[in-house]
């Protein structure tokens, strides 16, 4: 038995360390399946493994095993932004995690920043954005199919983002109605025929960034930023490699994702007079 | 030519737009050669392409090319994320951009966070905790080497994020000083042997993180995890691949890094009585 | 239509290029689905998707199109490598094509070669090392299991390379029979065990080989060959990315086999009078 | 001090355990630095540590250690595939040992076989293919630059290879010589434009292979092999990731080769009837 010295003491813990009405919480269930619910006294959650009422869910310290009425247990916790991505509702494809924290780190999101997206699909980007930004800076989520957007706007509100993020419903052929905009990801198959429009809403020395499943899109990006006058373009592929965590037995899982997507990263650059000229 | 139709007005730009004194700024030069400066008002820069009045980087639209005294120019950008990391001043290695993102995803770290890290090191991580939790959160530096620290906390203060953080040259043997820490990241050799520090100073479902380079390390981390009641153990690699942005010849640069280390992530859970009692 | 011009002239063709009795043949069929068979006159083969009697599928020319009852169709094609070691009966797993063709530059098979190799296993290697060492060169093949081993015959008779192995059913704990080899294999999951029976069987400056899962048995392999006066040793992992072949929408595959295992390559090296004193 | 238990007893050798005249012999030296050298009586090395004589390079068991006159030493070893190929006087790229190993196992390389590849190059690849397809089968080597195929027969020669490849000093433009070839590799920046020659050349159901480094010329050929009427087009990558061979901090390599190039394998097959009348 291993000494319970490192338990936590109870009487020490603040409220934010018990789980609450309204919160949203992950119910980790054996072999991965995991369940994000919106914890609501009085209802009851069916799962593959029996059935548990909300009311057992709420008060108690996160981490805690929690059996259903068939003595299958999950364990209680706050959903990361990996496990809240990966089980948002979706429509289609979603970027994934490992993608999204590359994108965060070049298009240099922060809280305060002001963002543009297009188009907001399922709304798993927009998410991140929107929770990255803060209270003190802004998304703007470009989308020109209305049923696609309410998804996204549903899971925005599920998780209590609404006030960080605008959805557009707009075609941005016609352009982006923000201006002096800090980074603006396109998330559609033919970035190429946007990015005078990413150009006018950005500021200047602002970032781009796409992601294209294939080579011959990312061949028509690359030619088209060139005309357009970008540059510090970088392209490049995340591989996500998991490992078994067995440490009698520690090796690389046996098959793996192989790939989401390139990701493009840019910026616009200021035309001289004499470029101009030319 | 290309029609200069998508050009910035000028008249329309806010102040915003302009580089001004004591900001940070990335010269991008030829070749890939970055530098990272402070506009002070009357210095000089010596490059290794000729001299540059700070006075004449003050002022600028972002994304303007700026010449030195030998006709060699350089782009006045604002750093981003990644610009910033990979210019810091650093001793020994630093985490690369490419785990960052990923850490920030799997620790949970967004506005309003309460973060550990151990050891500060050159301070990379804690440059990109610190923008991530903003005002409203802060990051915890732990770190035994004076010296280090020392250039850590500089760096820290050229981004003016030192309100976000607090360093500890603080043994970590003796456990953490902080309680009820949403995340909590061990860069050090040995972190197998901190995690009942580690689980004294997380909130419960607190997240915790580490990075090592050797199998034989990750081997100990995951017996000791399993030993100290975590679970949700994930241990992965990020393998960064780069293209070459040439849109005629589009293929994967001809090297790459290979390694930078393993990502291991886990959670401490609740010990159940009949668990104790065993 | 494109013209025929490039069609095979059938009246220049020699007999090499018809199937014949006794043929090993591939049926490639409908998304992937291959079928490896001896030609038999008179026999009918039975398929998901319809009946083909082989005398139908007896002097055709390699590459024709054979259609079931039900008027499905696969092309008739002689077997490769790849094939032949995809299409193997077999018990357990097998060696991947891409590591074999790895350790054959490694362990410098080609024609006239003696090489040994344990366990044998359903003998997916022992085909490919067959093959390759050719009528002057001879395989040695090791196994403890008498019912796996005669697996691995069967799968050498029916590609008739039954001249160039032996099969030995021998524990070798108690050393290898065969003298002066020029490279040995070793594909069991305790090689650490049998690093002097190797060294004894193998000519001086022969070539050791190993392919194992986990980074424990690695690490074991590695303490073992460096206590053991093996030099030259060599660790890597060979990924195999496949891409979807299509012009319009080239990029890789979706999913890929993240691990098979960590090739190990060493060669031993002579002792001086100087170390032995030591 | 470890036992000698396990060291070869000399008396038991047969003279192929010995170097002799003319062998062709790797002298392997500190930090990887390897000569590959003829053996001839009399002649002297100059090596960067020091100068040895042939002569007491000659009689010697493989594996034994040779000092120069500095006292720096190199083990005498018989070179591999691998060995061999990276000690290549090169003009130009070669293929690499991890993409070669893979070609052998798709093109069904073994003793025997009769195969064509153009271009020349610096005989990389037609060291391999020589050794490989042994004294019953033969390689036809297309080059149109002869200085570069004079190096090429150069390496052959040095190897012992010359009787098992001819060299066709010739512009494969206007075909192939051969006919009835079981595989062929082309090794052109434009592989394209010669699928119909190819066909002309393959035996039915025989195998095409190619090596190109971008994407936009994988992008071509894909179009031009499935406007040819091949099929069972493979387009994949072989990335070879080493680590270091250290039992106590066993880890990858930090940095690796990420690129060299696209291996695209495809079969002409039959027009049927139908086919040529559409």
């Amino acid at each position: 038995m291993h000494p319970p010295y490192f338990c936590y003491n109870h009487l020490d813990m603040t409220e934010d360390n018990y789980s609450k009405e309204n919160d949203l919480v992950l119910l980790a269930g054996p072999r991965g399946k995991n369940l994000l619910i919106n914890l609501q006294p009085g209802e009851k959650l069916q799962t593959h493994v029996g059935e548990i009422e909300h009311n057992d869910l709420i008060g108690k310290v996160w981490g805690t095993r929690i059996f259903t009425h068939l003595g299958k247990f999950f364990y209680l916790l706050q959903p990361n932004l990996n496990d809240t991505l990966l089980n948002l509702k979706r429509s289609g494809t979603i970027l994934y995690p490992k993608d999204i924290g590359y994108i965060l780190m070049n298009l240099d999101i922060s809280p305060g920043k002001r963002v543009i997206e297009a188009g907001t699909g399922s709304g798993g980007l927009t998410v991140v954005l929107a929770k990255m930004v803060g209270a003190s800076g802004h998304v703007y989520s470009y989308e020109v199919r209305p049923e696609v957007q309410r998804l996204a706007e549903k899971n925005i509100r599920k998780l209590g983002l609404e006030n960080q993020v605008t959805f557009h419903n707009h075609d941005i052929q016609s352009g982006f109605i923000e201006e002096n905009i800090d980074s603006l990801f396109l998330d559609v198959p033919n970035p190429e025929d946007y990015l005078n429009q990413a150009r006018s809403a950005l500021k200047p020395g602002g970032y781009f960034g796409s992601l294209l499943p294939t080579n011959n899109q990312v061949i028509l990006l690359l030619e088209a930023l060139y005309h357009n006058q970008f540059a510090f373009t970088e392209v490049c592929e995340i591989m996500l490699r998991y490992y078994k965590p067995l440490f009698k037995t520690f090796r690389p899982e046996d098959r793996m994702v192989a790939h989401t997507g390139f990701l493009i990263f840019s910026r616009p650059i200021e035309w001289t007079e004499k470029e101009i000229e030319e």
